[in-house]
């Protein structure tokens, strides 16, 4: 009677349609490869404002308005706004419900939030509770650095593991109905723990969470890698993913093979912009997913995509404390019919 | 086709069952009113941890593996565990996932987490998603009002507005089908914003919020406050309850009565237990729901119970930068049949 699948996967009876996203950047990020995919890419981290919070909070309105300026839609159609991001008590998401005035839930799943955010709306919109859900995420890299670890002006020295925290924001309009790419399973993760303590190494703490979803993902749906013409961890960077690599084949079997890729390593060029173990943030799947993929799928470049958007759970305080980073990692199936 | 009714509420076509319940506290809250409602009382607000925040993880996975004890279920039959906490990146809920090892999606709400929690659920099993879902919300006056106001040794002194946040978790489980009180709507509230800029007097930042929901709540479902046996707010406190009083009849015409109470005063003796406002957190709400009124309904001496968790989105980040603290209220209705 459920539409779950397999142990942590759900199916739609009837696949959700992601019928517009945008996706909105900082200006480094708008110097990377991908940066031509972006709707907007700001040409300060300001963004005009006067704080960094309060430009996240101009990036992440910017990317939802644009996304239902595409759809011809506005906010008062919108049933469901879910939105989270990295800062404490998810003020960028909560100030942007306010703007937007769209009932709310807020989320948090650390960098795997677009895929929750997109794993909700689709349970949400084909339990038929909502004909429109808006599904946001956002990070910025002067808000997230200095709230995470160390002020920024203190110019600390990186580790090579160390990842460079995305800015930008991505939005996706869900609907039960209309053109574009369609949700054909989600995987909800589990929170999982390798011992990791390093705040400097998170791709350590997350590639094992990727792996495992990946894995359950492939066991739930009988769909393997080799089905995908694009499978994408969130932001795992390149430490992150040569473990997830490893960790696929010695714990499910299974070869990612040449269509595996990771958002933290495709937003910068890692030649050129030093960005070391590569990007990180809930806008690295975001703005990645909701700018380029998407428009991939539209061109039908892409026909079917897995998006593995990966957490850490990191906190300070814990950290502080001799507690571990655990990471968590959702899964979401995105096909273009 | 929607499940939605009127502008913000949701109405299950088949009103999911909360099967069980279970609810702990701190000694301070065991001692008030409801102390005996509670599934567990602890003697110490350590919980015989090494941190406030070890406490509250403890405190949290006990209501959880409690209300599932009770059901005669196990962690490997639930298929999604939702919850939030007040702590920055939700580390209650994170680690306690990492425990039940359930598959996990982090909601953040502020203090009106218990109810998001219960709406989602309701909508994850009455879109056929799950089977068994399990919603919790935790808050620990020692993790909270070090990480929101003052550290706790330096003793500042208390506002006559300031609330206690109260210590202790509350869980639910839901299933499509059972015994016990069914979630009949809800209603998902829209983020409010009047203006307040005071940390010491949330009541205020969250009373426009829960007033607001609850008129578009008796709009939408055409059920008047009168329906109501019982219709709780989460954590506004005396001078918040107060205001919401005042806000329902100037801004939707109704009378809440003398049917309406307010969480964080049902908890405290708060004549003799010198806790100013009252109590707030995300377990003011979710302990007395799920310890005393889940209790009521089951005798049948409530039937009809309207819960309204309210959340200040508060942060010291933008507060601290003069912004204001934003307010969100939602609402779920709660029947035995």
């Amino acid at each position: 009677m459920t539409k779950k699948v397999g142990k942590q996967t759900f199916k739609p009876s009837s696949p959700p349609v992601i019928i517009s996203t945008a996706a909105v950047s900082g200006p480094f990020e708008g110097q990377g490869p991908l940066g031509k995919y972006m709707d907007h890419v700001y040409t300060d981290v300001t963004a005009g404002e006067r704080s960094f919070e309060g430009a996240e909070k101009e990036m992440m309105t910017n990317a939802c308005f644009t996304c239902l300026n595409k759809a011809g839609k506005s906010p008062p159609e919108v049933d469901i706004f879910l939105s989270g991001d990295l800062l404490n008590q998810t003020i960028t998401s909560g100030f942007s419900a306010l703007e937007l005035a769209i009932p709310y839930l807020g989320i948090y799943g650390a960098c795997s939030t677009s895929a929750e955010g997109l794993a909700l709306a689709a349970m949400l919109v084909d339990g038929g509770f909502a004909g429109l859900v808006l599904a946001a995420a956002s990070s910025h890299n002067s808000t997230a650095e200095r709230q995470y670890r160390y002020p920024t002006e203190y110019g600390v020295q990186r580790k090579p593991t160390a990842q460079w925290t995305v800015t930008g924001s991505g939005a996706a309009l869900v609907a039960p109905a209309g053109q574009g790419p369609v949700i054909t399973y989600v995987t909800v993760g589990k929170v999982t723990d390798l011992g990791i303590k390093d705040p400097l190494n998170l791709g350590a703490a997350m590639a094992p969470a990727a792996a495992l979803t990946m894995i359950q993902h492939f066991a739930d749906t009988g769909h393997g890698p080799e089905y995908y013409d694009l499978i994408v961890t969130g932001d795992l960077g390149k430490f992150g993913h040569e473990m997830a690599v490893k960790l696929a084949v010695s714990r499910g079997g299974f070869d990612l093979g040449k269509n595996y890729r990771d958002c933290g390593l495709m937003i910068y060029d890692t030649e050129k912009q030093d960005v070391h173990s590569g990007g990180s943030g809930c806008a690295a799947s975001a703005i990645v997913t909701y700018g380029y993929i998407y428009k991939k799928l539209l061109k039908k470049e892409f026909n079917k995509v897995l998006l593995v958007a990966t957490g850490a759970l990191h906190s300070p305080t814990s950290s502080q404390q001799g507690g571990n980073i655990p990471g968590i990692a959702h899964a979401v199936s995105i096909e273009m019919t």
